[in-house]
C-alpha cells in the first residue's frame, strides 16, 4: 500500500512526492482528536474521550510509535496545529471534529493517512486531501446502528410530542390537552428517508413493524428482493417525494451536491405539519430556513444532532426555534459504538502499519480519488 | 342485555334490584368526564376533550339522550358528583380519571354502566360496581398501538440518554461526554416485558428488529407460533426475570395483586443500572422506592406517563428524580386514539340502547363478574 499510494502521490501532485515514502516498520506520529471526558472519564468503556484516547495508548507506544491526543482543535495556537507539521496520521471524530483544511495538508509534509473514527468525513477537504496523496478512510459500520437508533427516537419524540410533556412533569403542571392537541401515532403515517445507504436501511427495518408506509430516494435503487424484505418503495425523484411524507429523514452525507439541498424552496415543497430528523450533517439544512419552518409551523419538528459547525454556537437559531429535539453529535458515540470504532482505528492502524489494504468500503480518498457517495 | 343484567344485579344485591330495570328506547342520562382543551379546542380532531366531548353530542341529543360533560370530577362539589343520583351511564379516560368510589356507586341509583374511553378501569371501584350489578367496559384496542409506541420512545430516551443532551442544546452547552458516558444502543441489550397482553406483545414486535434479547412474563405462555414470531422468550418467575434485564416495561393493569408490586425489595432485584419503562398504572410502584433507586443510580432511568393520583401533586418526587422521563398521563390519547376511542364509544353506546352484548374483550366487569386479568 505504501508504494502505491506514493506512486499515486507522484500522479496527483509532484509536490508531494517524496512525503509519503516510508516503509512499514517505521516509527510513526499519531495525532488524535477527541472530546473531553473529564469526571466522566472514570468509566472504563468511555474509551472515546481523550483521556482514554481509544484505548490503543500501550498498543502504540509498545510499538515505539508516538501518540499525542488532545481537544485542542481550532485556531494556529491549538495543540493539533502544532503537531501537523510532523504527524504522519490524524485520527479525529464527527463528534469533535478536527477540520482538516487544504491550509493544514499543505503544512502537513508527513501526513499519510486520516482516519475517521465514526461515519462522515466532511470536516476534511478531500479534494485538497486526494490532491496530496493521502489516504481518508472511515469505520465505516462501526456506528450505523447507534445512528438509526437515534433516528427512531427523535422521530417518536417528534411525532408523539414527548418533550412538552416532560417539561410539564418537570414543572409540576398537568395540562394533558396542551400535550395531545399535537400528539399523534407514527402508525399509518408516511416516512421517507432521503439516502437509504447502511443507516437508511437500518432505520427502514426498525420503522417496519411500525405500519407506516415507508418511501426512499437514493442514487442506487435496492434490488427487489431486499426492497420487499424492507418494505420500502423507491422514489426517484426527490422533490416528488417530499409532498407525500409526514416525517422525512436524512440520511446521506455532506458533499458539494447536498450542502443546502434543503433550502426555503425546497423545505417549501414538504407537507405542512412534516417532521423533519437529520443526524447526517447540519449544512445540508439552511440553517435559517430550518429555524423559520418551525416558527411559522410549516415545520411541526426539526430533530437531530448535527449542526453546521461543531461546537455549535451558543447563540445557534436551532436551539431556540419552536418545537426542535437538538442534541450536541451524540448519536454515533454511546459506548457501545465507541467500543465498536476504537476496535476499527486500531485495526487500520495495523493494516496500516503493516502496508495492508483497509476493507474497501472504508475508503473515502483512496489513491487521488473520492469514494462514489462524495464525487 | 338489560334483562340478564337485571337479573344479575337481584343475584348480586338485592337493593340493586329496581333501579337497572331499563326498557331499550328509554331515554338516558350520560356523564363524560374529559379534559379540558381550552385554547387547543379549535382542532376538529382534538374529540378526547371537554369541549369536542368525544364527538357524539349531537348524535345523542338527536335521539333524545341528556348529555353533561366536565373536567371537574373531584369532591363533594365537584360538577361530576351533582350528576351521579340520577346518571345512567358515565364515560371516563384513564388520562383524567373520575373516580368512581364504592360511596359513589352507592349514591348512583340509576346507574348501568361505566366506560372508559381508552384502557384500564382502575380508577373504578369494580368489586362495588360488580356488587351492584353494573356494566364496565372498555374501548378495549383503541389506544394499544398508542401506548406500545410510547413505550419503546421513553425505553430509547432512557437507554440513549437523550434529555441531558436536549437540555444542553436548549441551554447553550455542547458538552459530549456529559451525554455519552452513560449513552447506550439498545441493541444487544435484554429487555423484559411484565405482562404481555395486547401492548406487551405490540411493544415486542416493534423491538423486534432492534436485536435485543426478548423475554416476558405473563399468567398465560403465548402459543409456540406466536411466541416465534414475536422472538420473545417466556419467563415464568418474575423475580428470575428481572436480574436478568437492562430493561423492564410494565404491561399489566392495577390489581389487588399487582398494587406496589414493585416495591423496595423486588426492585433490588433489579439489574444495577436497569431502566423501567411503566406505562400501565403509577401504583403499581412503590412510589418512594423508584425515587430512592433513581436517586442511588440502582436504576438508571424510569420513564412513565402514569402517577399513582392523577393529576399528579406538584411535589410528586417522581417529578424531581433524577434521570426520569415521566410526562402527564399522555400516551394513549394521541389525536389517532381519540378518534379511534370515540368511535368505539359511539359504537357501545349504540349497543346499549339496543340492548346488544358488547365484544366479549371489552367487558371488565359483566354479570357481577369481573374480567379474568383484574381477578
Amino acid at each position: 500500500m505504501a508504494m502505491k499510494r506514493a506512486v499515486q502521490s507522484l500522479l496527483a501532485s509532484s509536490s508531494t512526492l517524496t512525503r509519503n515514502l516510508h516503509a512499514s516498520g517505521e516509527k510513526k506520529k499519531i495525532v488524535g482528536v477527541f472530546y473531553k471526558g473529564n469526571e466522566y472519564a472514570s468509566n472504563p468503556n468511555f474509551v472515546g474521550c481523550v483521556e482514554r484516547a481509544l484505548g490503543i495508548r500501550e498498543w502504540l507506544e509498545s510499538q515505539g510509535h508516538q501518540y499525542i491526543v488532545t481537544d485542542d482543535k481550532e485556531g494556529p495556537d491549538s495543540e493539533l496545529e502544532k503537531h501537523i507539521p510532523d504527524a504522519n496520521v490524524i485520527i479525529s471524530t464527527p463528534f469533535h471534529p478536527a477540520y482538516i483544511t487544504a491550509e493544514r495538508i499543505k503544512k502537513a509534509k508527513n501526513l499519510e493517512l486520516l482516519l475517521t473514527a465514526g461515519i462522515g468525513s466532511d470536516h476534511v477537504d478531500l479534494k485538497a486531501a486526494a490532491a496530496a496523496g493521502l489516504t481518508v478512510a472511515e469505520i465505516t459500520g462501526s456506528n450505523v446502528v447507534s445512528v438509526a437508533e437515534d433516528e427512531l427516537l427523535r422521530i417518536l419524540v417528534l411525532v408523539r410530542n414527548f418533550l412538552p410533556g416532560y417539561h410539564q412533569a418537570v414543572n409540576g403542571e398537568w395540562n394533558v390537552a396542551g400535550i395531545a392537541h399535537r400528539a399523534y401515532d407514527l402508525e399509518g403515517k408516511t416516512v421517507g428517508t432521503v439516502g437509504a445507504g447502511r443507516i437508511g436501511k437500518l432505520l427502514l427495518q426498525r420503522l417496519k413493524p411500525f405500519n407506516c408506509s415507508l418511501l426512499y430516494y437514493d442514487r442506487l435503487r435496492m434490488n427487489t428482493d431486499l426492497e420487499k424484505e424492507i418494505g420500502a418503495k423507491f422514489e426517484e425523484d426527490l422533490d416528488a417525494m417530499l409532498p407525500k411524507c409526514d416525517v422525512i429523514v436524512i440520511n446521506m452525507p455532506l458533499t458539494e451536491q447536498t450542502r443546502g439541498l434543503f433550502d426555503k424552496n425546497r423545505i417549501a415543497k414538504c407537507k405542512k405539519g412534516v417532521v423533519i430528523v437529520n443526524n447526517a450533517r447540519g449544512a445540508i439544512m439552511d440553517t435559517q430556513a430550518i429555524a423559520d419552518a418551525c416558527s411559522s409551523g410549516h415545520v411541526a419538528g426539526y430533530g437531530g444532532d448535527v449542526w453546521p459547525i461543531q461546537p455549535a454556537p451558543k447563540d445557534h437559531p436551532w436551539r431556540y426555534m419552536p418545537n426542535h429535539a437538538m442534541t450536541p453529535h451524540i448519536s454515533g458515540t454511546t459506548i457501545d459504538a465507541q467500543l465498536r470504532y476504537a476496535a476499527g482505528v486500531k485495526d487500520m492502524l495495523d493494516r496500516h502499519f503493516k502496508g495492508e489494504d483497509f476493507p474497501e468500503q472504508n475508503y473515502i480518498v483512496k489513491e487521488g480519488q473520492l469514494a462514489s457517495q462524495y464525487r
